[in-house]
């Protein structure tokens, strides 16, 4: 498997393209994913009780063959009561005729401000004209990815191929964050388009096994939006069969995750305001689920994200946090230590804390990249979340998001 | 009952004080609450794993008859291994034979900083020096509430009294706040003093009902510290039996109940950087716990908190928040307010969101005091919670809270 350049289109058979029709003042607020093909897709969704209009409807026509995925970014359609799900229905109408499908084939996706109704006279001119301009080019697909971002600072995207007895096999996926985040089971909104032929059921076995530990292990801020989605698409046209557990389903298996871990960090780093990504990394803990729940209370402690953002070695912090997470642990003997490229600091060994270098400390949390490594002695279990600073600007960006 | 003007030391034959040992800078950093009588004791502590040494002593302790509380700010000794249980002992053996009693009447209570031992010489001298300064004076009362405080900028404390048959019953507390909140079981650091009469087991059920709807019902940060703790006092000298069920038993709960109410929210107003303070009343919820979850998730959601800061009407995040307090009720048949005394705005209505006077609901945000009344349809549960905006301010504090 190698990294290429390559934008969500870069599959082959997969068309696609970012404009801005009007729901946003002036940034692009439009995108569209169209497959030659009708698709097998696999997705996961928000566990919120309340979830947006597109989201009900996707988690009902996933389970048909996909033609295309119409995104607005700006307006989540949450909170909008009937008339939400009556203007999904018409997305889907528009876009269906177009592509010549039915509407059960098409999927929708929004993000932006919740409880407003969608301006539904500029979203209908905008489907038609995002339509006729789809294509194949990497420009396209740029575009694309640019059109699903909110607060995001940056386009969150990741192109990876494989080789199978000669074919080229693509895996490509966009994504944007970047507040509300603390998905489990799902994520943000994130987009995998891929010309690999797979099952239903092994695309969402694989879909799960990997969602598990990437997007399912980051947090922003612990809000679980009503919007997250994550859909795959397969349309097949590499002509390579992934068949269950052969080579190529550990090549596909390997690539999946990796787009998928690539972009979860990617959605943390961005996280809004953030100067700072963390990897909590534990290991020997009793269970999986043990090590899962230390790691993402870790990242999702505000006392310690606001310290990270300090630059402060406030270990104590990352006990506190341990403490809470409801696993089971020796909080007796418990290592902890900090690192980044410029070094590592040991702050407490089997739970007595150490002496250290503050200045090597400040040294080492000056840098952007920090991992915290714990170590337990319960278990060989291990995990990895990742999450992001609390800072002054993430205040900024959501005290006045709406205006 | 009436509010009157004292302190911790205001109910019979109970002394206090606060100084300056050394633990801090120059701030206020030790307190000691004695009792002349020894006294029926009840508490609740952090739930979280990792448990400072002195909250370790006060869980086992607390069984017996009490004495006396030294308190110290500026240490938490929490994460101090087996020096910090040692220390805890040293103090309870001096103070202990100041005042004539064992060790295991003696309760520990430390706040401040995780992972620094304590200086115990500062701290063995300290404990002399007060224990001979104390006395029943408003002002030494007044020391006392200065000398727990951390990042707090006012000392908490409330005192309540009533009559029963001529005599007088006095029930006065004193608490700490404000970052590393959310307790469940417990709170931060809370004393309360009476001189009601009361055997164990009904100070301690009394206790339970009172904290369950006060200090478990408000959040900070969603950080549950390692030193919670919440100590109650009966020392008898006002000559009252509370007994089960009679009227003084109803006049003593309310008293109870309404200074951990009053504390709880002044915790939360002090917050770590906040400037409002708001309160959730969620009514006919199916249970009391969905009721709970609901109050608890809304108050403690960063996205909520922040928009609240910068005074944005949001009440997409309210019901954001509620869809993920994992909470049983029908997102379609909700209704929202937001209140203060500038009026109040109906804002979604029975899950229809309403365009609303957006200059009215920035009035009615600009004051400190916000209420969040949310209208199931479930049935005839409710409950209150209280929380606090996300700042600038809680990002600063804790940025740097060791230097």
């Amino acid at each position: 498997m190698k990294i290429i350049e390559g934008e969500i289109n870069t599959p082959k058979g997969f068309k696609a393209f970012g404009i801005h029709c009007g729901i946003k003042k002036e940034k692009k607020d439009m995108a569209v994913l169209i497959s030659d093909k009708l698709c097998t897709a696999a997705g996961c969704f928000t566990t919120n009780l309340v979830k947006a209009a597109p989201v009900k409807w996707d988690i009902e026509k996933i389970e048909n063959e996909i033609k295309a995925i119409i995104i607005n970014s700006g307006n989540a359609n949450a909170c909008t009561g009937i008339q939400g799900m009556n203007d999904v229905k018409t997305e889907t109408e528009i876009l269906s005729k177009l592509c010549g499908v039915k509407p059960e084939n098409i999927l929708v996706c929004s993000t932006g401000v919740i409880g407003v109704p969608m301006p539904m006279d500029i979203v209908k001119e905008g489907i038609k004209n995002i339509y006729s301009m789809a294509d194949y080019s990497i420009q396209a697909g740029k575009n694309a990815a640019e059109a699903i971002m909110t607060t995001d600072t940056v386009p969150k995207r990741i192109c990876v191929q494989f080789e199978s007895e000669g074919k080229k096999v693509n895996v490509c996926a966009m994504a944007k964050g970047t507040g509300m985040i603390n998905p489990n089971m799902a994520t943000m909104l994130c987009f995998v388009a891929t010309d690999a032929e797979i099952d239903k059921k092994l695309l969402k076995e694989t879909l799960n096994e990997c969602v598990k530990n990437t997007f399912n292990m980051i947090s922003v801020d612990g809000d679980t939006s009503t919007n997250d989605t994550l859909i795959v698409l397969a349309n097949g046209e590499s002509g390579v069969k992934i068949k269950d557990k052969n080579n190529d389903y550990y090549e596909f298996k390997n690539a999946l995750c990796f787009v998928l871990e690539k972009l979860a960090k990617m959605c943390v780093k961005d996280g809004e305001g953030a100067t700072k990504l963390m990897e909590v990394n534990v290991i020997n803990a009793k269970t999986d689920n043990d090590a899962r729940l230390i790691a993402k209370s870790v990242v999702s402690s505000n006392l310690f994200k606001a310290a990270l953002f300090g630059q402060d070695a406030n270990w104590g912090r990352v006990l506190c946090a341990m403490g809470y997470s409801k696993a089971d642990f020796d909080p007796d003997n418990v290592t902890i230590k900090f690192k980044s490229s410029k070094g590592e600091i040991l702050l407490m060994d089997k739970s007595n804390p150490i002496i250290f270098d503050e200045q090597k400390a400040a040294l080492i949390l000056k840098e952007t990249d920090i991992f915290i490594d714990i170590i337990l002695e319960e278990g060989t279990a291990k995990a990895t979340a990742w999450g992001c600073d609390l800072t002054y600007d993430y205040v900024k960006i959501n005290g006045d998001y709406r205006s």
